[in-house]
């Protein structure tokens, strides 16, 4: 049985907490189980910029490459505003180095969370965003700014843009077969070129209905009919914009998990939300995005999704009973939290 | 006494109906008082493609710049996804040739309007955004497409951002003292001189408390904590995101007006809805967003607060007498719901 090696980046305020809530929950989910695995606990963001200076250290990325799956809490925070060094330059060279070129995040209504949500929701609300992650206006090149002016250069390649439209058409296959693309087409040559080559990849998966909207009407539907979305593909900013969105319709952003993929390589595992350094400490950081995250990895790296269904359960079960923190109206603490879902499993 | 030139672009789809309902109220609303305007209707948009083969005719052009405030009904719809010229190249081309470059939406959910919020407000959400209008990523050159790559610039001078920036200062004075820039500064250049353009003019408003939100963030925010917003100030693209998002909040799209305005020269009112195609001829288009731009236009470049008041008190009873149009879940006309709101004048 091969031993996993799993790169753990705790990074940032309520980074570690709830990171160490997530690794207590993988492992009560293996020990009954012949899951084996290895932690290589790595230094990323913030911490690692106190500690050597470069929010994304040489050792972290080599370490990070060997590796079978990464999990990351959330970075960054006010500490380092005026640093020399920032530590989403740390998040954004990790996504590059790793080939990370697209994020997925599921913005699921489950009926336990309904009552969560801050809008009316009359049908099931479940989507995914794939959202372009390596390329676009984070990193379009040229880019300047002096004294009295600046601009940023959003770059795209149909190769990027393929890549990107085939992960989103291979998810719909398994999901409810419908794909949207976001984007401006009707101001922006990326979008045109995006439109052009998601189509040609769209005529291979004749099974999938495949429509297209503008950002800013995309950036209505999500709140006014999100119950019409499948699988939603679109270029890093919008993506960056459209998800946060996306996530704040649940009204349980401190409960939802992502995935960065590439060809091939280790993927990425983290929560949505940042490092929330106002609650930092407090013991009262939601632990479920990042005991989310796990069960993604556990599904989508390791093929265990007996270990990941097993966690979903156990977590919505502590919901039913009320075992949540204050950001889901409980008055429990982040490990109060752990404890019941490991209780549970 | 002064008549006014106004200039009547009514545009495509249900832009005619609601144009022409707006224009009786303005009719009726000046029919008792000293108000004295004559109209100029000219062709915009798909209706110009159409006649003359060019979405911003030249006679229109020179007109509106001659005119004393234009107002624009809708454009566009799938009629002319294939045509040579687009009609948004006519609105993209007005606001730069007159220099409208900031675009001011309301986001109010009056208390009339509360039912239809799609979001549980809790307190009192009236804010306004700010949109750069004739910059950014809009404009940016260069600009290009070919077979395998394409690029867009957005790009900022120092000189666009103060005058956007001193609008949304102007008016936060005449409000409650708000003032939040919304950009994406941990990652774009154009961003980070947008951070430091905009805190030296808030300098000068030492009574406006200033901060800023990443876009992401924002996008969050307006659906979460909406009320805390007075003023949101923001670039062109991001703007025309979150304003959509915004109005999508007040559950009432179709009653929102926008205007447009520069340093000098004549301010553009227009609702912030597109031309609806799948209603045109229906006649169940929403005119109150029409009315209320003509409000706005009264206001805000007449000085004729008074014939606004009137016209947002009648539209408020109307609403009350449930006299609304489907959006509203009424079953009134776009005729019944004008007769009504001009009985009330
Ligand atoms: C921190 C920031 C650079 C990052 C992004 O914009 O990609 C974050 O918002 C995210 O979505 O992961
Ligand atoms: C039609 C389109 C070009 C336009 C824009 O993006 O500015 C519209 O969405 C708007 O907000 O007025």
């Amino acid at each position: 049985m091969k031993k996993y090696q799993i790169a753990v980046l705790a990074g940032d305020y309520i980074g570690p907490e709830i990171m160490s809530a997530g690794l207590r929950v993988l492992k009560a989910v293996s020990e009954d189980s012949d899951f084996e695995y290895e932690l290589r606990k790595l230094l990323f963001g913030g911490a690692a910029i106190d500690e050597v200076g470069e929010p994304l250290p040489q050792n972290t990325l080599t370490t990070c490459k060997n590796s079978d799956a990464i999990l990351l809490a959330a970075i960054g925070g006010p500490k380092w505003d005026h640093a020399l060094k920032r530590p989403e330059e740390g998040l954004l060279a990790i996504r590059k180095e790793l080939g990370l070129f697209s994020n997925i995040r599921p913005t699921k209504i489950d009926r336990s969370m309904i009552s969560y949500s801050p809008i009316e929701v009359t049908d099931s609300v479940d989507f995914v965003i794939v959202r372009e992650l390596t390329s676009g206006i984070y990193f379009g090149k040229p880019s300047e700014l002096t004294e009295n002016d600046a601009f940023d250069t959003m770059r795209y390649s149909a190769r990027e843009i393929r890549r990107a439209a085939k992960i989103a058409f291979e998810m719909a296959m398994k999901r409810k077969k419908h794909v949207t693309l976001v984007d401006k087409a009707n101001v922006l040559s990326t979008s045109k070129l995006w439109r052009r080559v998601v189509k040609e990849v769209a005529n291979h998966y004749p099974e999938v209905t495949y429509d297209t909207s503008y950002v800013d009407s995309a950036a209505m539907k999500i709140i006014s009919t999100p119950e019409q979305f499948d699988v939603l593909l679109t270029e890093n900013l919008f993506g960056d914009i459209l998800s946060d969105e996306a996530a704040q319709i649940t009204g349980s952003l401190g409960t939802i998990p992502s995935m960065s993929i590439g060809s091939s390589g280790p993927a990425l595992y983290e929560p949505i939300h940042g490092s929330a350094p106002d609650i930092a400490g407090k013991e009262i950081a939601d632990p479920i995005s990042m005991i989310k995250s796990i069960a993604m990895m556990l599904d989508n790296s390791f093929d265990r999704e007996d270990l990941a269904q097993e966690i979903y359960s156990s977590i919505y079960q502590s919901i039913n009973e009320k075992n949540v923190t204050p950001d889901l109206g409980g008055d429990r603490s982040t490990t109060e939290v752990t404890d019941a879902i490991i209780k549970n499993i």
